[in-house]
């Protein structure tokens, strides 16, 4: 089980990729300096609170017995790294399947946006259901959970008083500091801590991610595993072997040549979300000073019938990068009464003939294509991919010469929602 | 109920957008001499076939009384109209709200990707359920849907015996060629037609989308008659009134001026498919020559907590269109125990909030924002918009020097995959 990373077809040569050394290595000091105070990600899987972990699994274990649905309130990185995580190990039709044959609680979200209509018709859709509530928000201000948070906690009084409401109601916030961490320790909720030195983006082994993924049934411990190992391979700068500092090098040069979009391509729907992260991660961390590569993300073959057309012969200021998924333990063998083509295959080996060919195609009008090669969906692999791109998104920022931990852009725009509010 | 457009944060001036009087008359000569013979959209909501209009609606009805799911066989052109529709029009949760609740069959997709675990897990979700196929493909012999259409014939055969299957498939595709209109001719499927003079990404209001959307409960009438005043309001050049030349127009210009990237965004998440719609209309059909405006697509407030920060701070190569609904049918007043900015306001107020924040945000740092007003999510205003789209796009191309209604760079993977496939 690994993460592989061919450069095989990026129109890269090794020259160019070693002549870096010195730029990543300043990088890396950089990061390991830690001035700007949010590397607590880099340790984490190593150093991560035993204590609170238990107390994870206890809580997952509370929330499987007591609903038939949790619903997570957050949004940005309090959303993000747990549906990813969630929708790549979880059956493609939780919602369609017969309750009496679901183990799990169904894992719904909310105050993941504003929207009245997605809201009213979340509590129509959990009038007859067990319900409990996750709630993740490091300040508890943010607008969109905060909003959300009232409207279910009001569902919930009145479904089960406020009271038993309480047992139902978990926080993940901060320590110490905030509107929900007062709530929490007011009303009894049981609450768990996203670390100060870690940001949002990078949050999803705190317990913002680890939380509604245990109680999705995913084994958490495997995650954790294979961030651990993730953060002892991809350990250091050496160019040669390192494929974290590799693909760092690979988007550095690329976005230099004046590729100014990374479109991110999977094949498998399951990793839909899981690029939804990736464009989180590379997006607020790079996109700053008037610089960073516009993250895109496309689900192949779905959207090779709406932009493969763009990527073939369009405007040429793009890269791929396809996380490409090379085990399947579901296939399926084609019935004879489809075209010739592909009678006796199975759907697996038409699918990896598709990402080669497409790639083949690509590559052969000078597009520059990445692969990052997935063995098979699991967690463990969930983890070391989670640690990969977390490393090599932060090495590729500072040696762009940003900030890859802040995101000062985002208050401007809060700043004048608020005047509109106030008119 | 009406679409509106407003240029006033884009940047453009009136006279700038004015200069284009020429160039849009010549793309609109290219677009009436129809030479490149896929025209057939422009003429379709007053010239549609009347008796197939008709045994659409009686299919739906039979569809809706013999099937609790009804599962879609289809990609691209054959699988975004109406997954963009029903989304927009059906309930948040439909997949969640109890069967007894449920007027309407459970629609359900199929043959937009070749991933068996997907197929497989479908295969799972209906195994309890009735069963309809809709199977919508021009030739017969796309990879995804001739797949996946041989996997779901076998399981309803083996559900109903090959008889009773037969009164359960459903066919849209060419008039008199192709595979599937051969199988269904000679199994005696219930069968529609594609115009051969309407390309896939121009065949919403065929049967393509419109059995499916009506199979869903959705009013087909009222498309229609949106779709028709369109074409009505829509018509002509005249670029002081016209908002379908203007949008085009204003494309035009920000294309010209480096804006290599247009963000679409909606505040309200069942028009994400309709987003997606619009990125296989525009990037299809411009993507070629090494021209085209890479289209993205954001889903706010969501996706303002992982790419808010890129667009207030990164790299400036975009341009933003904000598809604005302003009414809501539902809406939620938010209770007391949230924080104070929101207290006593509705969540809709809220949402209508950002917009503007975000918008005088954008534009206070120069980033052009074009905003599309719809008044409301209808039907009607779902067919006058397909048609504002269509005819905006066509004409943009055109107006670039490119045929909109061809993609000879989709061929290029596909001779590629076969050699994979040969191996």
């Amino acid at each position: 089980m690994n993460i592989g990373l061919d450069l095989s077809r990026s129109g890269l040569g090794e020259e160019e990729i070693l002549s870096l050394r010195g730029k990543l290595q300043a990088a890396e000091r950089d990061l390991h300096k830690g001035e700007e105070g949010f590397n607590g990600w880099m340790t984490l899987p190593e150093e991560y609170d035993r204590e609170e972990y238990y107390r994870i699994l206890e809580a997952a274990d509370r929330i499987k017995k007591s609903c038939d649905v949790l619903i997570v309130i957050g949004i940005g990185g309090s959303y993000l790294g747990a549906k990813a995580c969630i929708e790549m190990m979880s059956h493609s039709f939780s919602a369609v399947i017969e309750e009496s044959k679901r183990k799990e609680p169904m894992i719904l979200f909310a105050g993941q946006n504003i929207s009245p209509n997605y809201h009213r018709e979340l509590l129509e859709a959990v009038e007859d259901k067990d319900v409990c509530l996750c709630v993740i928000s490091k300040s508890g201000t943010t607008a969109e959970p905060n909003i959300a948070f009232a409207v279910l906690k009001e569902m919930m009084y009145e479904k089960y008083g406020r009271k038993e409401a309480g047992k139902r109601i978990f926080v993940v916030t901060d320590r110490s500091k905030g509107t929900l961490r007062e709530e929490a320790d007011r009303e009894g909720y049981e609450s768990f801590v996203i670390p100060e030195d870690i940001g949002g983006r990078y949050s999803v082994l705190t317990p913002a991610g680890l939380l509604p993924i245990a109680a999705a049934g995913i084994d958490i411990e495997d995650i954790i595993k294979g961030a651990a190992d993730g953060a002892e391979e991809f350990r250091g700068t050496d160019l040669n072997t390192n494929i974290c500092c590799r693909y760092a090098a690979a988007r550095y040069l690329l976005d230099k040549a004046g590729k100014k979009i990374e479109i991110y391509e999977c094949y498998e729907p399951k990793m839909y979300f899981f690029g939804e992260w990736l464009k989180q991660l590379f997006g607020e961390s790079e996109g700053k000073e008037g610089k960073g590569i516009f993250p895109a993300l496309l689900q192949f073959t779905t959207d090779l019938h709406s932009m493969g057309q763009f990527i073939q012969e369009g405007s040429q200021i793009f890269f791929e990068t396809v996380i490409n998924i090379e085990k399947t333990e579901k296939d399926i063998r084609i019935p004879d009464t489809a075209a010739p083509a592909f009678r006796g295959k199975t759907m697996h080996q038409v699918n990896m003939a598709v990402v080669k060919g497409v790639a083949e195609a690509h590559a052969d009008d000078k597009i520059p294509v990445i692969f990052i090669d997935i063995s098979e969906i699991s967690p463990y692999l969930f983890g070391k991919m989670v640690y990969f791109f977390e490393r090599s998104c932060a090495l590729k920022g500072y040696m762009m010469g940003i900030n890859p931990f802040d995101q000062p852009g985002v208050e401007k725009y809060k700043a004048f929602m608020k005047e509109k509010l106030n008119e």
